[in-house]
C-alpha cells in the first residue's frame, strides 16, 4: 500500500449540522441523513456534524459513531464530512477521530477539553498531541476549534503556531467562533499562508473573511440558509458581493434574535412541516410559543423560504 | 423480593479521590484502590471518586466503570462510595449512574450538563428528572454538584427545590463548591431540614457548615489530610474547634497556593515516595519545580505528616 491519501481540504460554507431526536430523546438517524443530503443539494460544500449546534456534547461516542455510520451507509460521502470529535475526555476525542478518520472524512473539527477553566497552553497542546499521535493516521486533517463563549477555554495564537510547527500535516485549519473579528483577522495573518484553513464561525464574518484569506464559514444558520450564504461564497469579488453579505447578516439577525439551536429546528420543523424536529436534548429546551412567533414572523416578513425541504414520512416511534 | 433497601448516608469527611494514572496515561487500578484504603483507614467516612480532583471528566465511562469494578473487588465496601456520575451527555449519565447504583453505592453526586452556558433551570431539571426516571431504582441517593467556578452551570435553589418536591426519594443532597459561604447557607436554611444533605466543597466551610446543619464536607484536601480534618468533624462541639478548625484551614492554604489538582499528587507522590503518582492527563500538567519546592517547604514547615502512606510496588507498566 502507498501513503494514505488525504480527502481535499473542503472550502465554502459548511453547516453544524443539528441533531433530530425521536420521542425518546434517541437521535434520528433517518431525519438526521435528510438534513445532510438537503443541505448538500442546497449550497453546502461541507457537513460539520457534531457541532455546538448539533448538540453534540449532549451525544454519547457510540450514538455519534452510529449516526456517523448512517451517514455513510445512506452514501453522504466522507469527503463532505467535518464531524467534532473533540471532547472533555481524552479516550473519547481518540475514539470518534479514529472513527471519523477510518471512515475517510475529509478533517475532524476538535474542541478543547473543556470542563477545567484557565489551563495552560502546555497542557492543551499535549491533548491534541497525543489525540494526533494516537490516532497515527497521516489522513488525519485536524480542525481547531475555538468558541470561548461557549467551552471557555480559548484556542490561543501561540498553541496553533507549536501545533503547526510540531504537526504541520495534521493542523489543517481552525474555526473561529468567538464572534470577534480581530481574533479571525490575527488567525488569518498569522497563519492563513501556511495552508491552514480559516473559518469564522458566523456567516456574519463571510466576506471579510474571503477578503483576508478565510476559506468560507462554518455557521449554525447553515442549517436552513444555505444558498443564500453560498452565493457570498461564490460571489465574493463581485460586485453584488457587499449586498449579498447584508441580506445574509439580516437573515441571521433574525434567527438569533431568539434562542439559536430550538431556532434551527423549529425552522425546519415549520418549512418542513415536521414538527417532531422541535425536539431537544437537556439541558436545551425548545422555543417558547412566543419565542417561535417572533423568528417565524420575521422570517416570513424576510421572504425566507427553504426550497426543497420536506416531512420525513417515518414510522411513528 | 422486598422493597430496595436504600444504603445508610454517608456524613462526615470525603475525598474526591485523585486519579493515578499509568506511563500510558491509563487509569492506575492499583494505586487508585490502594490511596482508597489508606483514606478510608485514615479519616474519611465516605470516597466521593470522580470528581473535579479526580479528573473524571478527563476519563471516559467505560475506565470510570472499570474503577468502581476494581474497588469493589478489592473490597472496598460500595456502602462508602458516592461517585461522581454527572456527564455533558445525558447517555453517559444515566449509564455512569445505573452502574452506581447497580453495585449498591451510597450515592451519587451529579454535576449538571455543562458544555452549554446560560441554560434554563428547565433544561436543568429535565436532565436530572430523565436520569432518575431512566435509572428508575429505589436505591438511587443523588447529590446535585455545584461548582459554577468550574461547570459555569450553577444549581439554583430553584433548581434543587423542584427536583425535591418531585423526587423527594431520590434527591439526598449536594455539594457546594461554590466557595461562596451565603450561597451554602441559603441552602442549608433552605433544604438542611428536609433531610437534603449539604456538603461545603472545602473544609474551609467544615466548622461553620457544621453549625448550621452541614453534614460534613467533601473536599480535595481530604485526599491528604483526612485525620485532621475529621477532628474538626468529630470535635465540632468541642471547646476546641475553632483552633481545630484553623489548624486544617491553615494546611489548606498552603496546598492551594500551588495549582490544586497536581499539588495533591505532588503530595501524595512525596510522602509515599512514589513518583509514578505526579502523572496527570491533559489539559492538566504537573507543577513545576518552583511549585513543588513551594509546596513541599510549606507542608514541612507545617509539620504535615501522611502517617502510613507508602509507595505501592507496582509492575513496571
Amino acid at each position: 500500500m502507498g501513503p494514505a491519501m488525504k480527502t481535499p481540504r473542503i472550502t465554502g460554507v459548511l453547516a453544524p449540522v443539528v441533531t433530530p431526536f425521536r420521542a425518546d430523546r434517541a437521535p434520528d438517524a433517518e431525519r438526521f441523513v435528510r438534513h445532510c443530503q438537503w443541505l448538500l443539494e442546497h449550497g453546502c460544500a461541507g457537513l460539520a456534524v457534531f457541532g455546538t449546534n448539533s448538540e453534540a456534547n449532549s451525544m454519547s461516542v457510540a450514538e455519534k459513531a452510529d449516526l456517523l455510520d448512517a451517514l455513510i451507509a445512506a452514501g453522504v460521502p466522507a469527503a463532505k464530512l467535518m464531524p467534532g470529535t473533540g471532547a472533555c475526555a481524552l479516550p473519547d476525542s481518540i475514539a470518534l477521530t479514529r472513527k471519523a478518520v477510518s471512515l475517510g472524512c475529509a478533517g475532524v473539527l476538535m474542541l478543547p477539553p473543556f470542563y477545567y477553566k484557565g489551563v495552560s497552553d502546555e497542557g492543551l497542546y499535549r491533548n491534541f498531541a497525543e489525540v494526533i499521535e494516537r490516532v497515527g493516521d497521516a489522513r488525519l486533517q485536524l480542525y481547531l476549534y475555538h468558541i470561548p463563549p461557549v467551552s471557555g477555554v480559548p484556542i490561543t495564537l501561540g498553541l496553533i503556531e507549536r501545533l503547526l510547527k510540531d504537526y504541520p500535516q495534521a493542523l489543517a485549519g481552525a474555526k473561529d467562533s468567538s464572534g470577534d473579528w480581530s481574533n479571525t483577522k490575527a488567525m488569518l495573518d498569522a497563519f492563513g499562508k501556511s495552508g491552514f484553513d480559516v473559518f469564522p464561525g458566523s456567516e456574519v464574518f463571510l466576506l471579510d473573511g474571503l477578503r483576508a484569506g478565510g476559506k468560507g464559514c462554518i455557521t449554525a444558520t447553515g442549517n436552513i440558509n444555505p444558498g443564500a450564504i453560498d452565493g457570498v461564497y461564490r460571489n465574493w469579488q463581485s460586485k453584488d458581493a457587499d449586498a449579498l453579505q447584508a441580506g445574509i447578516t439580516a437573515t441571521r439577525k433574525i434567527v438569533q434574535s431568539v434562542p439559536m439551536i430550538p431556532a434551527l429546528k423549529a425552522a425546519i420543523a415549520h418549512y418542513a412541516d415536521d414538527p417532531e424536529w422541535k425536539r431537544l436534548r437537556p439541558p436545551l429546551v425548545e422555543l417558547s410559543a412566543a419565542e417561535e412567533k417572533k423568528l417565524l414572523d420575521g422570517l416570513a416578513a424576510d421572504g425566507f423560504a427553504m426550497p426543497g425541504i420536506e416531512a420525513v414520512a417515518c414510522p411513528v416511534h
